[in-house]
């Protein structure tokens, strides 16, 4: 027999009604791995689990609960028990529950908050979600630069258990304007009457809560922080992000680019519900559609050459589809590059150069194969002959758009993951069927 | 006038070998952002740098290099110049130097190293690039739990700046064998006789050094670590892995996976040489030929067909181009689904009927679009109706392939990102056009 799984214990326990066997699971286990099993709960199952959790079992679990699951949670709780499951978590993640309930549970629960902790709340709701703001967390340490070091440790022994990085201590001068960081490194390491001030590194990167998450996560990766701080314009700190967060946000932003180059809604997963999945990619399809259409006009313009020599539309789709496949990598390279760095014009002029020559040697290969096979199947040698040159021009052609349409796109402000791929498809298509058939139709009665 | 950027500023004080405007400009910027710079640097500058440079500011830009400027820097160098910017650098960057460097002069450095590095450093050199040992650090602080907290301090306050992470202290038993970690904010404020046994937590997640770093980078980000231990068999510690790695672990994976799905090697960027570019994605292009051929294969059979109604060949490539961009929607969703965890048969069927459906409504209503103006444009309704009918059979198969190809992949063990879209868009085509061109066949007598 095999072993139950997790979420089958779990089940297992909550729906024999059996309190301490699931609480002894859940000591040994990581609130991880109990928010995953909890995906899998139905209706009843959450609120048994609601009712067997201690406020700070249930308060781990919805820190490590992803958006859904979190909702599904907290929806049978009432005020009273959200506030003292509030007292375990993090402001951050508070916030972020209280973010997504309807407005009106909203304003009545941030009315229970005590004062102090109204303010934070009601200022991280501010933030959209994906901005440094709204993923910050409050709960970082930051110390005036004039404290001895030995009070400074002091501090940091009372406040560092309930802060999420230790390591950097952030430094402030009179007006608690940030000024720099310190190392714990060096704290621990420092003589006990020396001023912070002498062990601060003024060198600190920040950023400002508007900054994009996406921003903030190449800042972090590109100098290997452990933290980052956000400032106001006072340049006063007002949170920090760690790293961990900022994992989350390069995973979430690549899955989304992987997505969107495909025509697919940034949002959408395998669990999205039918009718949503169907309102997210129907208008995709259609815009599809209509650059589909205009590849379908160009055929339907030389539908004269092609009923004299039927044998076009079977080699046409080669040509086309050929260049779909060259442009798309070429386009692939583009989208990495574009999200690493920003390319001037200046820097663009080279690596178009080579592009085009790579669409010029693959086309010349592939084109090569593609004549030569035409040129047997078909007995026909001046087939196979506009077969290789149209390779080769729609090959060049490809590569002059899989490298354009995603620099024109980004330096017009849109992401170019989205919508390259539907202006390329277009580009290749039109352009491969209208080169292809154009030459057939110059080289007509030696192909007839 | 615009202002000079980094990389021009740093030529410019090389060019006119003022080494002294070079060494003020490098004491204010971050090591990053030379080593950034040197990427546009010219041998001769290199060479200049390398002369400009102490031991220790040198070593510095080594360790934020990447791996094509940190060979360049490293070439020109003698092994004693090298034996003395390797004192003042870690011990795995070390490794990733002498890796790089060819097998002669390997075997003179590590030869030339002290008894303990020449250990460390072959030991590392060991383990494959993309493997836990190949990424991990060995300057972490593992500690005896049988200390007392005020000597594990000591310890810690000596040992402290030579590591990459002095949060997260590992504790060892008498064999040194791994069993748990200790918190620094727990040590901090513990008091001084107590064990550090006591304040453990063994609750530890280990990799092994043959762990594939990809699936390290889903331990460090499930759980939220900020470092990872590597044990060997005898549960003995031999290194971590830090967050900051692991941000470039996912990085690396999420582009190559961009890549993968566009037939592109990961291996390849803007900068690739031309001859290289092509030997990559040559062969790709040529097995798309292939399928191109048996798509093409298809239409050739129905050409009786397409002679009486030439009107075909210009609408048959909208039913499988859309089939094609829908089926893509479905297995992007499918790549980066495998890619967070697997999907066991069991629960593949409840996802693949639900994308079944959205073929079947997404072919209803692309399909009654395509058919509305196919009649129109022809004026022919049966032209239309079949056009209607290939659209929602070919939307539905290709849900089906998109749906089940990356799931196969999987489970042969090939990387769902590499092979899928070349699978897909045989299927997409082949039965595109086979399921449009027969209905019209059979239905030729009406559209004629």
């Amino acid at each position: 027999m095999s072993e139950l799984t997790t979420v089958e214990k779990l089940k297992d326990f909550l729906d024999n009604n059996d309190e301490d066997a699931f609480q002894s699971f859940y000591e040994d286990a990581n609130p991880i791995d109990i928010a995953e099993a909890v995906k899998e709960f139905d209706d009843e199952e959450i609120i048994k689990l609601n009712y067997f959790l201690s406020d700070e079992q249930l308060a781990m679990v919805l820190e490590q609960a992803d958006d859904d699951t979190r909702e599904r949670i907290v929806e049978p709780l009432t005020n009273n028990r959200l506030l003292d499951i509030f007292s375990f978590m993090q402001k951050d993640d508070i916030a972020d529950i209280v973010g997504e309930l309807e407005i009106g549970q909203r304003k009545q629960l941030i009315n229970l908050m005590k004062e102090n902790d109204r303010k934070t709340i009601t200022e991280l709701l501010k933030y959209p979600e994906d901005t440094a703001g709204g993923i910050m967390t409050t709960a970082y340490i930051a110390l005036k630069g004039n404290l001895k070091v030995s009070d400074g440790l002091n501090m940091i022994r009372s406040i560092g258990p309930k802060t999420e990085v230790i390591e950097t201590i952030y430094v402030l001068d009179d007006k608690k304007q940030l000024v720099g960081y310190a190392d714990l490194r060096d704290i621990l390491i420092a003589d006990k009457d020396t001023p912070i001030f002498d062990i601060t590194d003024e060198n600190v990167i920040v950023v400002t809560p508007e900054t994009d998450q996406e921003d903030v996560a190449k800042l972090v990766s590109k100098y290997d922080l452990k933290s980052i701080p956000v400032v106001n314009k006072k340049n006063s700190i007002i949170g920090i992000i760690t790293v961990d967060d900022i994992i989350d946000v390069i995973e979430q932003e690549y899955h989304e680019d992987i997505l969107e180059l495909a025509g697919v809604n940034k949002e959408e997963t395998l669990s999205t519900p039918l009718i949503d999945s169907i309102k997210m990619r129907l208008p995709w399809l259609l815009i599809n559609l209509l650059t589909a259409f205009i590849a379908s006009a160009v055929v339907k313009f030389f539908e004269g050459t092609i009923a004299q020599v039927v044998a076009l539309s079977a080699t046409m789709t080669i040509v086309s589809g050929m260049g779909g496949n060259a442009g798309t990598q070429t386009m692939s390279i583009m989208v990495r590059q574009l999200s690493k760095e920003d390319l001037t014009l200046e820097k663009c002029l080279k690596p178009l150069w080579k592009e085009l020559r790579v669409g010029l040697f693959d086309g010349i290969a592939t084109g090569f194969v593609t004549g030569t096979i035409v040129w047997a199947m078909y007995q026909n040698f001046y087939l196979g002959l506009i077969i290789f040159i149209a390779m080769i021009l729609n090959l060049i052609v490809s590569a002059f758009f899989g490298f354009l349409i995603p620099v024109v796109l980004k330096s017009l402000h849109f992401d170019p993951a989205v919508a390259s791929s539907i202006f390329l498809t277009t580009a290749t298509d039109v352009l491969g069927f209208f080169i292809f058939l154009q030459l057939a139709r110059i080289f007509l009665n030696r192909i007839i």
